[in-house]
């Protein structure tokens, strides 16, 4: 075990010194060095993928002799992993990539231009290049499970399509027409930039940031964590909302889950966040459930209004708190409400879905996503770039990623009903400022796993239940009956 | 050639992302990382030495046909490094690197301590292994020729110590008393730290530093160039003097090196600066030929006095520029003027070379030092740390490095007298605030060749003559001559 424990830390050491390499790009390093950047990241990237589908790591894999439920889990995801990146062929790897660049800079074009039709050759070619990848894994039931396995290994489609099937009815039947301006407390500013990073730095104190963290400010705001040691945050701030709040919340979910894996699988595959929903499961339960809650507001008012006195002199924190409760169906997913969001992502699930498995030609995708937006939201889409046009996701090839937000609600709705069952009291702890036994819970639940299970079974392990998204609906309702008008 | 530069350009790349690793642990990282860096830096270290030593470079570059000039340059340099990296088996390497940071440790303490004696094993296991690296290379004329090879590719120690010791009998009878308290002008503070960063930014604006740069605070300045389009400077500000503005400088000057090296050079073994000491002869000619110069200070005091108008507010520009060629002789090495400094270079060269070929025992060190101290400099040594602990480098193994740093004042004369004559009324011009023709002059002789000549044929090349320690002598002559007392 230890000469491939040692070649797999070479890996890890590779992948983490990749995510420093795109974050440095995006917070400190000069525009110019652009271009040699991009050639340091393909370096990385080639050679750790090289390393890791080396035929000795094979061999190692091979003749691994587990002695502990560490090294048997270790050996169990690395197979899977070796096998998966070895049946795809480098040239295809390499095209994928180059498709995906090009696409994306024919996306930017297109979405501003707002015409559908500058982009639809790109899509087509990814498309077609997807579907070369789905043929690298011939044993798939069905070929969306070959694209959904990239994000939520060993999820199947059949699975999928029921859960954001039952998510959608009960969803459509919530979307009303708004609350009018019950949210102008928290919109129009100006909130000026320095108040906002005061009371964001406050919140990610109380929160459980301490002396590992970083926050700094990115145009899209992400999370980075480069070792266990060193997490990093970005948020933004907007001089006319309070949107840093909630971009910071999320992000600090993210980083959570990382900086709380067992540091026992550190520099192993096993060192990272499992998939893609279970991470999104913990950046909006922190954004959503705790950053829209009564207690985090009756904590975090007095810090807000000494922030920004003028604008909430007289306001109390359930002036607030509605206000940032706020349901109001709209044509954009990244501005999204809670109700909303997951029938915006239903629908574009369901259409990628047609275009893998279905009949939908890709010229008539800018029609689908109108009529589906009628249907679910029951809004007009005035042109592409508040439609079809709108996400970065596909232009760079990036298919069986969107139903991962959704199911990322799902979980956090499932986790957010046990949790709250077993931490009574929860919003009254927020209240006092106290978030700790929520961050132990799902540190002790979720995070020290890493990637030892895969993501259902951590999901059933901590919410007690396989995927249902009865949990989130509840919760979303609880709050619907809760608002004004 | 075209896969051997693919294979050389990929080595490089892990050596411009090692030093992001190390820049980002210095300036960026949460101290709380540092376990997880070391080992991220290791990985990438041991990776681009294997990538380079592999048996496959070595069949390339026996088959290689070069098809232009540069082919031929490469194929020079790189076959050399090649066959001096294949020499060292890896076990040595990594005894030199263990023993390095375990002598960093101790001098730590024995330096707290003022106590040699705890330095002393430390010392000697370094020098025993670096006996042992010198025996990988048999065939070098003198055992500290091997020695001296890591840092100024190509240069004998004959001609070393034929120009120290030219350097030290011209130096020696140069120390005076020092001139009182003529410092007291820009010593002492207070100099708050936001209008000093504020005047360096107005300096590093005026002599070339564009959106390519950063400037960032470190404990110990270096510079990082990560790439062509990515030069990092850093600085310390102290409250109580200037030296923020001559670490610039000097920064600036290492900096300067590395952005103008040829494009075309860029990602290969070729694409740095060729030696130590050629880079020290830019760093230190910024520092201290310009940055002490008359026109400097003519176009610099308005923004000096405008920066710390309650000091400067009665004094000339004659008043500053002469505060800050004070010559004194000290005790500590890094504080040195630029007569004295060429013989704390001395000294230790001397003794670096009497402890590889002379009888020199690790234990009688402490001695050697005091007495050459009182020799060269006039001057009685207190204790060790002012002693013969003050300086890192022999801890952690490095020797042969020492002398570079006065060969690099020694090329730096050579460069000025020659640019001098070619750019006649340069200080009229820096009076002006113009720096733009010495910096073409340095890049056009200097910067652009990379590591493409060895360094001697750089020097001969760009100052017309092999090394030779007289134009710097007669610059610093030149400097007493206007001394005040």
């Amino acid at each position: 075990m230890s000469e491939l424990r040692r070649r797999l830390a070479e890996v890890a050491d590779l992948e983490s010194t990749s995510i420093l390499l795109a974050w440095d790009q995006e917070i400190v390093m000069p525009v110019t060095g652009g271009e040699w950047r991009a050639q340091q990241r393909a370096t990385l990237e080639r050679l750790s993928h090289q390393r890791f589908v080396d035929d000795e790591i094979g061999e190692l894999l091979e003749a691994a002799e587990p002695e502990t439920e560490l090294d048997a889990d270790l050996l169990r995801i690395t197979r899977r992993d070796y096998d998966k990146a070895r049946r795809v062929p480098a040239d295809l790897v390499e095209e994928l990539a180059h498709a995906g660049a090009t696409g994306h800079e024919a996306w930017v074009l297109a979405r501003d231009a707002s015409d559908f039709a500058m982009f639809e050759p790109h899509l087509r070619r990814n498309i077609e290049l997807r579907r070369r990848y789905i043929d690298c894994f011939p044993e798939v039931a069905r070929p969306y499970d070959a694209l959904l396995d990239d994000y939520e290994p060993g999820m199947l489609t059949a699975d999928v399509e029921d859960v954001l099937g039952r998510l959608r009815d009960g969803l459509v039947p919530l979307v009303g027409d708004g609350d009018g301006d019950a949210d102008a407390l928290v919109t129009g500013g100006p909130f000026p930039t320095d108040a906002q990073r005061r009371f964001v730095e406050t919140v990610l104190h109380q929160v459980g940031v301490d002396e590992r963290w970083r926050l700094d400010v990115a145009k899209h705001p992400f999370a980075a964590a480069v070792s266990l040691g060193d997490v990093r945050l970005t948020t933004r701030y907007a001089e006319d909302d309070l949107d840093s709040l909630f971009s910071t919340l999320h992000e600090f979910g993210h980083g959570l889950y990382e900086a709380n894996i067992d540091p026992a699988l550190a520099r192993s595959p096993l060192g990272g966040g499992v998939s893609s929903a279970v991470h999104e499961s913990q950046s909006r339960m922190w954004e959503n459930m705790v950053g829209r809650s009564p207690g985090f507001w009756r904590w975090a008012f007095p810090h807000l209004r000494s922030a920004f006195p003028e604008r909430f002199g007289t306001s109390s924190w359930q002036d607030v708190h509605r206000a940032l409760n706020v349901i109001r169906p709209t044509l954009i997913r990244v501005s999204a409400d809670e109700v909303t969001y997951g029938l915006h992502i239903v629908l574009r699930f369901e259409l990628e879905l047609a275009l893998f498995e279905g009949d939908l030609d890709v010229a008539d995708l800018p029609e689908a996503w109108r009529e589906r937006t009628r249907q679910y939201l029951g809004l007009e889409i005035p042109d592409d770039a508040h439609g079809v046009l709108q996400d970065v996701h596909w232009s760079e090839g990036l298919f069986g990623y969107f139903p991962t937000y959704a199911l990322g609600n799902v979980f956090a709705g499932q986790l957010w009903a046990r949790l709250n069952g077993e931490l009574p009291d929860l919003d009254e702890a927020f209240a006092r400022g106290e978030f700790a036994s929520l961050a132990t819970w799902l540190s002790e639940n979720v995070h020290r796993y890493g990637r030892r299970l895969l993501p259902n079974e951590i999901i059933e392990r901590a919410a007690g239940a396989p995927l249902d998204p009865e949990p989130y609906l509840d919760y979303v309702r609880a709050k619907l009956a809760h608002q004004p008008g």
